[in-house]
């Protein structure tokens, strides 16, 4: 693996730590959910109506409980993820309500569309997780999606997904699928399955439904991304350094009350701020500003002892064209170099989140392969890698294509791409096939292709008990 | 400017410069050029035939002299570049033979297209210098076809531009027109203006054509990329760390050569190496293994304590595709996070070098300004740039478009995007115009705008006059 490329001094991550640490102390961040208020002042922190007042030393103090590294757990063990440390984890966009076509059309996401984009995922060697949330299936009523979509995940793939966090309920009936999964509470409570992502309402704010649920995962010893979404330029300052600080308050408070509930909750710092189109007010995500929060977020993630959560294949574009193709990269590639470890949002995202494309995934798909083999660097451990001898063998003006070693190393050196075209203009001429065109013709054959592994019918059984009760109880 | 990004340890760059010097004393390198030959022997190398086997104090004594920066001088001082240190030096490809349109179809480049794309180089503020050979002019008989290239760059910008380099003879044609430009040969002996692509001949050999410009540059005080081309599985080893080490041993004996020839010259450390695409035996550019080479190019440069050239906007697509965004994108960012200064091809490259398309040279014209952008890094020399009496003032739930802080910085802070559509789906649906047709838009509007800076009537004629000299006499 590359070294991580940290791309702020030792003397700026201070002067963000300074300045969070004032805002969290002086300006303070407001909770409106009233069990989360009390468990800080409890901890002798400041309150005054929803707003909680941080004291510096307790912040660190908190931050200091939170593990550096942790496991997540698959139903196939060989799945089992360590987040933090050197890993780098892909895994699909996440709660985009809309899909767009090959031929750039719109339409809602689908249950159908869930379960295809689960398998997809299932079938990719460089997505390590099948996400959560992959898209919205707006044909299934809102009060039962998180069940059918923690089905989903279970019954098309064996790596590890996600759960909800929309309120504490929700969350602990995906937590609990989770249990029957692995075969007890107390057996995920040791071993964590599940991570959900935990939002703040920027600026300053955290909502009921999110520290409902973040109050549900921690009880119970699960996994979660506590993370803020700065639009700089409207929810936050129009300066890059303000609105890192700004994120950076909102992300430790989260941590702070996460480590207060079950002291040692796996946390993962999340970054996904971005900045603000000034001459629409929108989200624009796929941009040099954005890379650089996520650079910036790994780096202080790294700083606090955590792991990092940021970045993903981003764009705003509307189609899988050159600007999907160029943004994405951008944001995926100083992502995994700087050291982010959890990486939603890895593929299929086309315009600010909002939508989710097939042809996008495959895309992103071969962009991940292309990144996790730079991040491999060069193999130096041994005189066949150096090469010496085969070198003074060919000699000045000589060829390498017949010799041994050739034949011997390229497939172990040399990326293997399973989109790009790399033939000559003549063949490509015959049909003009750009990759969008190329990407579709690939996730259907990869959908065709697909097998589920086989799950234990009698923990399928129960799963399906479980959430047919749930959905008589909620709908 | 962000730190430059290290991928190799230090015991790496020890492990390639050690293969190197036994690949230069043990095997030698090839020239295939008499006076070369003789001005090697004369500094005391081993000779055999056209073989020269390299003593290792004298490579390290002879690279010593070289310059670890150097200025290059523009016909107007204001676009003189610092080759070096901080710098970063992006321009259009060079030498691609076709033209492939908008529409996926391809025609041989003319000298029409060579001056508009010296034109577009010349409007562009991510492109510090109109390039050198931006395509091939097939229009133009190959003995003249230096004299037009160079008239061109001059006429149609008053940007850094590159010289001829093919044979000792075109290469002064092309110095002696820098000359009249900058007011005589003596003034550019002091003040380099003209930089040249000296490429060696892999595996291990120079030929007569790059040693004569090489001995023309060298003797006139000009700049020189000494650059290698390692294709690695064909014409170097399919391991990544032997190609490296290949190519390491050309560039430095062509390093060693100019030195010998004229202490001091400018030279920069040129890579180009890549992977050959082993089902087909063809070169492949836009991938992983070519981001890696660059990657420690840079660092092997550095290394040495000269200058790099590397990477580009480089892509094996065929037209302005995702394909060609990712590609260019990685290799492109790759090579400016790790501290390459002279990026030839760092626009319009399609089909490994092959073709030059306008679309392309659009879309990566934004790619190299949303990477200037990201190298420019967080700004936190102030308190406004920190932020936090505005994130105070607005507080938890509050908005800060409306506020002065926000209306003062945004344009500072945020990367302005050129041709990226940033717009909501609705709206970009109504001409679903991808980004290769809004490039098209985007050239044709930039041409129909551009107006050459002036350029002194008197020293136009005497450029003119030694054009129509040369032209008489090699015709």
């Amino acid at each position: 693996m590359l070294p991580k490329f940290d791309i702020l001094t030792n003397e700026e991550v201070n002067k963000i730590h300074e300045n969070t640490m004032r805002i969290l102390s002086e300006i303070g961040v407001e909770f409106e959910f009233e069990p989360a208020v009390e468990v800080l002042k409890k901890n002798g922190q400041k309150v005054d109506g929803n707003r909680v007042y941080f004291d510096r030393d307790f912040i660190e103090e908190m931050i200091e409980k939170a593990p550096s590294q942790f496991i997540l757990h698959a139903r196939n063990p060989e799945n089992n993820l360590v987040v933090g440390d050197d890993s780098i984890i892909f895994m699909p966009g996440y709660g985009a309500p809309f899909i767009h076509t090959v031929d750039g059309e719109r339409r809602d996401a689908t249950m159908d569309d869930y379960n295809k984009i689960v398998k997809l995922a299932g079938a990719s060697k460089n997505f390590q997780m099948t996400g959560g949330n992959v898209v919205e299936p707006t044909d299934i009523p809102d009060e039962i999606r998180h069940l059918e979509m923690s089905y989903s995940h279970i019954i098309n793939s064996d790596k590890c997904y996600m759960g909800s966090s929309t309120g504490y309920e929700r969350a602990m009936d995906t937590i609990k699928i989770a249990g029957i999964l692995h075969g007890g509470m107390d057996v995920i409570k040791e071993k964590p399955a599940l991570v959900c992502l935990i939002n703040s309402l920027t600026p300053l704010k955290y909502d009921q439904r999110m520290l409902g649920a973040l109050m549900a995962y921690a009880e119970t010893g699960q996994a979660m991304v506590i993370a803020s979404l700065v639009m700089a330029g409207s929810t936050g300052p129009a300066t890059m350094a303000g609105a890192l600080s700004l994120q950076n308050a909102e992300v430790l408070a989260g941590i702070v009350l996460a480590q207060c509930i079950s002291p040692g909750t796996p946390v993962i710092y999340g970054s996904t701020s971005a900045i603000t189109d000034m001459s629409s007010g929108a989200l624009s995500i796929g941009n040099p500003e954005g890379s650089l929060f996520t650079s910036a977020s790994a780096q202080l993630a790294r700083f606090y002892g955590v792991p990092c959560r940021g970045g993903g294949g981003l764009t705003d574009a509307k189609i899988t064209d050159g600007q999907a193709g160029y943004e994405s990269m951008m944001v995926l590639l100083t992502t995994s170099l700087t050291g982010v470890h959890f990486v939603m949002h890895a593929a299929g995202i086309l315009q600010y989140f909002m939508a989710m494309s097939y042809e996008k995934l495959m895309m992103d798909d071969e962009i991940a392969g292309m990144i996790l083999r730079y991040l491999k660097g060069f193999d130096m451990s041994s005189d066949e890698k150096m090469a010496f001898d085969v070198i003074k063998k060919v000699g000045p003006g000589g060829h390498f294509l017949t010799q041994k070693h050739t034949r011997k190393n390229f497939k172990e050196e040399f990326f293997m791409p399973a989109l790009s075209n790399r033939g000559a203009f003549d063949t490509w001429h015959d049909e003009k096939i750009e990759i969008n065109q190329a990407a579709e013709k690939k996730w259907q054959k990869v959908l065709e292709n697909y097998k589920a592994p086989e799950l234990d019918a009698n923990v399928k059984a129960k799963i399906e008990q479980f959430i047919e009760k749930r959905k008589s109880e909620l709908i």
